[in-house]
């Protein structure tokens, strides 16, 4: 499979899990007595993995996340020549979908960036005011887990088909423990993408959501590389069928 | 398997399609402190697709939607010739099920179809009021990433069998996404059951609920084509065991 | 498998399923603030039945409901000498995790019978009140329907090995819809044992729960003839491996 | 795989489940108006077990908790000699979580242990205030039929690659039952890392949760053993690929 076109791949599945994450959390979250809440919005973002897994995992290994591409490289299932290509693709996919959400949401009257467009924030923008240091220590052990399961699930031992389904949930389940605390990240695309339309804040603490969840997903990989079996066969053949 | 049997589930498959995520919105989405809100009724959506892609994905695919019908011609993984049989049986199903829910839903006091009946609407029959532009552009995004998930998950690479956890989950996704904007159609058979019974403003805002899916899943179909190996074997194939 | 262990199987799997399902009504639904409400509940129904079809699908086949025993029966998938059996079983399996139940809610202060204790019921013990009528023909529906799940995923051509998860989230769904009618039927082990600890109008509005059930189930049995290649395999073959 | 690997991988998984499940419910279960209720804490805890038991459960059979590892001795899945290794790894995963835990909820102002820290109680500290009988009999019943659902799902006649699903959403289940009653333990070394912390009632009220649990699962191991086909392979290869 081209480089291309697994890029491109990467590109329609991450505008997937922002334009769903970010959408759920910015149209329906919060919707009088019905709404969907932190559930809800967990549930969007793992199920816009999961989907995509299923549907894109045999292209290209659906990382969707530039730290799951660094944690498969350092856990040897994906080269690193090709992390440059990924990532740009996940970047512009994220920044792509969060233009389309712009324009749905502003279809609404009263709808303003200044509600944080689902933003990551730390300190004082954390959703229930979590420090910095805290923030840091969450994005970095969660997204580390994340890769532990990203890795195991698609080993070469573990039951063939199902990976797209624990790596999914394991989104729902980051976002169940950690909306509050960061608005959750472990994702520097999905970050990206909210902060360019919001800017100010936004933008300048950012940086936190490239940092943490990369430094994460190393450890993740490197704790993996001592119980799973690598290096085996790239991830997105794992995610084939046969 | 002759087309009459296929289009027959076709019509059992939409009537539960409608029975159960209208019926779960008019019946229990706003029961007072218990109710299950737009999660349960996205819930209820996704789990009507998943379980009858289940039971009948290996009799006709388990369309269950027009425009899920047209996106896989598109697609090439399904015959053009068949099309409308499908899509006469989509639509009856959906009345009939309308029918059916109507009845059991006028069994309690004070009901009326006034409180919408689980409606499709734009602007100012959008639930949260969104534009006719925004529900418009959701409509088309939504309905095409639904067709990229359903043909790549049944893509000859994809692991076989999991198919139906992925579509199910995926409508289940829409709706955490849309039902502010406008209350989720992506399904013009869906649309058009509580449209009749409803009338006046339901009928008349019919037509995007038509137009925009289906236009939306010819666009997934195409990107579709770039992605997956097209044309292969139908879609029911994929769904069946071995 | 002897037809001993197989009821063995039905007693326990009914137990966890009214255990289950009701505990988290009695228990958890209503609780202030942080209550699973509806919700909660068809997700706990759902999945007691996922998880018990799992674990003993492949000794007994995990009916855990005498409507679907019948249903079962007329899609010439069951024995109909073993039906007597299985009912047996799964009637004594509600009435002891109802017993169970009643053990662990009345160590709370306060609690009182007079609650309900989970128990279905029509017209003014509707929880919405929906009259006779309504309850009756949803009940019929909704076990048609079920049955066809069942009957569907568990085909020959259906894709082996997922039937509990169709199977246990069809329930989820029913109950999605339907607690506000008659807090969800659709098995009358299930509305059996609760009722006969509350007595009164639980145990002469018991009849319908019966009744609808079970003439729903043979409905969908017989759709389900139409579809799908009966007589095959009995049921816990298919949930059983290879 | 050398025993020392093996409880490696019980330690992160542990460690996965305590901070997973006891961090969703400190950090985001009563997050004003979108916090995730029980409902999320209950999926939050199903799912470190779903996700881990894919990740690692070829390595080790990922059972994360004491109980299980006795009722999988009493099952004849687990080597006796293995346990006391198994049991300290866990315990100590239970305790780094909370720790690690503990650093970030007191990143966010106000936080106070005295708010429990997910700590399981009886009677006086039963979120509920359900008595000390209730309790026992509520852990010892769930437990029971946790191991009935590990041991059938993972039993050599059951479908391949799907028990982690059953026993994730198994876990699930337990929490939606049982949160008011104990805030849930079945698990040992989940409810002794929060405790350590607590210290005071949380510890004084600890032995209940190794009882209580270890005595289900006992009985649970029992049972099975009448219906299924043990001494068979030990649990990690019915979680392993082929």
């Amino acid at each position: 499979m081209p480089l291309s076109k697994r890029a491109a791949a990467e590109f329609f599945g991450t505008f997937w899990l922002v334009f769903g994450g970010c959408g759920s959390a910015v149209v329906a979250a919060a919707y009088p007595q019905l709404g969907i809440g932190f559930v809800g919005v967990a549930l969007a973002f793992g199920l816009t993995l999961l989907t995509m897994a299923f549907a894109i995992g045999h292209i290209s290994g659906c990382h969707l996340n530039p730290a799951v591409s660094v944690g498969l490289v350092v856990g040897k299932r994906f080269a690193i020549g090709d992390l440059w290509a990924y990532v740009v693709a996940q970047v512009l996919g994220g920044i792509a979908a969060s233009g389309v959400l712009y324009l749905i949401a502003s279809g609404k009257e009263g709808f303003s960036l200044s509600g944080g467009f689902a933003s990551n924030g730390y300190a004082a923008h954390s959703p229930d005011h979590y420090s910095l240091a805290a923030c840091f220590i969450a994005e970095v052990v969660l997204t580390a887990f994340f890769l532990l399961v990203i890795l195991g699930s698609t080993d070469e031992r573990a039951p063939k088909g199902f990976a797209p389904i624990a790596i999914g949930l394991c989104l729902t389940l980051i976002h169940l423990i950690s909306i509050p605390i960061t608005n959750t990240s472990v994702n520097p695309a999905r970050s990206t993408g909210p902060a360019l339309f919001v800017g100010g804040w936004a933008t300048s603490q950012l940086w936190l959501f490239w940092v943490a969840p990369i430094l994460g997903a190393a450890i993740g990989g490197l704790i993996s590389n001592f119980f799973f079996a690598a290096p085996q066969e790239p991830i997105r053949e794992e995610m084939s069928r046969g």
